[in-house]
């Protein structure tokens, strides 16, 4: 690698353009930490006059980026354009083959192509880096990686993303509903302003699990169908009653080997508030893994905004620097391994289940007759009535059961005339 | 470097012993992520017939290290003999002049002579690696390193130390004694069986927090006098006090950069229940840094024990393996800074102050009256009568304070015949 570096950003959104100023402004601790000098040669985005907090230099700017290897030789491309296809496999493929080295913070993207990308990196003999594209700040694909490389991993959990678990939390404590707190969100730019859908359906947090999976157990990422829900669903009423039972909301993401088989998911889940994961509130985010020898591992930080993801581009900058080509995934894609999905139908859990019924004698009896009949046993009923309107809320508490007697069992209430809604169902993680 | 690897292991505790096994254990899975075959081809120990949990091959015993050199070439060496100088500087340094990269978990002998170390590793072109040497089997210094590289930190701080946290925890949990639970520690392999000392007074933490600065602000390690204190005198009076206030107490270890200067210690702190550092319990590590973009970062994990450590060791290996010769502090020796020392007498606590004094009037004025003289002010006065003795605990929470004047005022109750025995200082956290 020369001395010099050539560097282009594909993207100057909030993250593309904080960058362009972080690289600017950290040229000279970059060199002193590489000794390598690096220099901004092209910029590309799609509107070259937008206004932006840093100003670009429109000498380097390109509208189509798939240019830019025509003009100039480049070192490394960050790619932040950030979708799943379209562009961004362009520019990443196109720099890939032109033996740039890539960086990307676009979890869409590795989460969907990651296993041919990195295939198509050791081929070139560059590397594909993409730390920022999990968990923000928290270098937790590195310390997987590299920190617990040979440690025997089975688990690996946490919040991974930040925008829900801002809104849960705030929900909490200002007893405000979904829908105000999204907004406040969105004004404080924890939420996409425009489609915040795939944060809060879960989807976000899913291609992060993909990841995790792939760097913690070697396999291939995985295409399984799992469960993953969002936090849609969840009301005020329900972390109100929560709280009460002195438990929290959380998203979770988890990744995990059951009986040698994969096991991954994202949902919501109530967690004591005693312990580690109740207490990871706001915008952060909070990995877990479980491996052997080392035991449990905690990495939290935050997990979203330009700051934290920024950081995590440039350690990767750093590590392409000081020369670490490495394989994208730990090892060589050829030595990467498929691992059977577990049944979803077998994951097994105590739920939350909230029932708003019309307040008739019978209901508590049909429902819980209903749970007897899938064998699913009940550890506490709490039933409130809402008088004025002639309704109950019933909040049951199960014993563990599986995925599979749930799905039967609640599948009836749909019809039912006296259960106004149907249930809400969150899992209580142990 | 070529395919076949040769390593050494010096020191065959229980640190050493494990290592041994995981390598024989783990050989298939390294070479499948790094593509080398690694080969023990010596081991050394005082004893070569001391009873082992690893049984280890005799003929590639040396009872004398040094030799190792003279006979085999060693691409590896682990030293694991864990002194602050005399063999174990002797052996590295006889490593790195041979070429050797050498891989330590030694807080020790890293914390005083680091530098010189480091100058030596890159002088002869390979790595020395400790990542052991903190927080076991946490991956701390290459996340700062590497995860954080770019950051701007200005604070690392945290729990250090497993087998004073493991105290502290058990105390509370117990309610027993110190010295009863230390005995705990010690039959558990806690704390060390022959002298505990270094860990209880925060010489261990104190190493750590050493190397952790150097990394961390990219300085040379500092030599200057700290505050350093244990848990010696944390009574279960003093615990006790702290949980009805709704604090724990921690040993804690805290560097950071205070208007452009050092500061360095490692003192017991009440910190309140309810934070996430109150909530670090038992063996378990806790390190947390402040940086630019990033924010706040947290690594938790198992702090101690051949298996977290190990975990660590194995991650140095990977690390060389996988070609990343690397600077041992991040950046070249010669970048490596000295940094001005933050006047300890100006650091400034609210403080936990304990006096045990006789049941007379007049006592409690005296000692307000002296506070007020040094301008301590105070937030909170318990007084606890003990009638059968004649006597009382009077426990004060002042506002903040800076270090020289309590030092000053509580230096005169030395004298005071009312004043049982010297009060009891607690630093509060923020």
């Amino acid at each position: 690698m020369n001395k010099n570096i050539n560097i282009a950003i594909v993207g100057l959104g909030q993250i593309g353009n904080y960058l362009y100023n972080e690289l600017n402004v950290k040229k000279k601790d970059i060199e002193k930490k590489t000794g390598k000098k690096i220099k901004i040669v092209a910029v590309s985005a799609k509107n070259i006059n937008k206004k932006r907090k840093f100003p670009i230099s429109k000498k380097i700017f390109y509208k189509n980026p798939l240019k830019i290897f025509e003009n100039v030789h480049v070192d490394v491309v960050f790619e932040c354009v950030g979708t799943s296809d379209g562009v961004s496999k362009k520019i990443v493929e196109t720099a890939l083959k032109n033996k740039s080295h890539i960086i990307t913070p676009n979890k869409a993207l590795i989460a969907k192509h990651g296993d041919s990308l990195s295939k198509l990196a050791e081929k070139n003999k560059v590397n594909l880096e993409f730390e920022a594209s999990v968990a923000g700040g928290i270098p937790i694909l590195r310390t997987i990686k590299e920190g617990l490389a040979t440690n025997k991993i089975n688990k690996v959990y946490g919040i991974l993303n930040g925008t829900t678990n801002y809104i849960l939390s705030e929900m909490e404590n200002s007893q405000e509903p979904f829908d105000k707190v999204l907004r406040k969100a969105q004004e404080l730019g924890y939420a996409e302003p425009g489609n915040p859908k795939l944060d809060l359906n879960g989807f976000d947090a899913f291609a992060k699990v993909r990841i995790l999976s792939a760097l913690a157990f070697n396999n291939k990422i995985s295409k399984y169908k799992c469960i993953m829900e969002g936090i849609e669903k969840v009301e005020l009423k329900d972390i109100k009653i929560a709280g009460q039972l002195n438990y929290r909301i959380k998203l979770l993401g988890i990744s995990e080997i059951i009986d040698n088989k994969l096991f991954e998911t994202v949902h919501p889940c109530l967690v004591k508030k005693n312990t580690y994961i109740g207490n990871v509130n706001g915008v952060m985010n909070a990995v877990i893994t479980e491996g052997k020898p080392v035991g449990e591992s905690v990495l939290q930080g935050e997990g979203a905004g330009p700051g934290p993801t920024s950081s995590s581009l440039l350690s990767d900058l750093l590590s392409i620097l000081r020369g670490n080509i490495k394989y994208p995934f730990g090892v060589i894609s050829n030595k990467r391994k498929s691992i059977k999905s577990y049944d979803n139908n077998n994951y097994s859990n105590s739920l939350y289940l909230r029932f708003e019924v019309k307040d008739k004698q019978g209901v508590l009896s049909t429902i819980t007759n209903r749970l007897a009949k899938f064998k699913i046993s009940v550890k506490r009923i709490i039933q409130t009535p809402d008088k004025k309107n002639d309704r109950a809320t019933i909040v049951i508490i199960t014993h563990k059961t599986k995925e599979i007697n749930i799905r039967n069992c609640l599948s009836i209430f749909k019809k039912n005339k006296n259960i106004v809604k149907f249930p809400t169902l969150i899992r209580i993680y142990n």
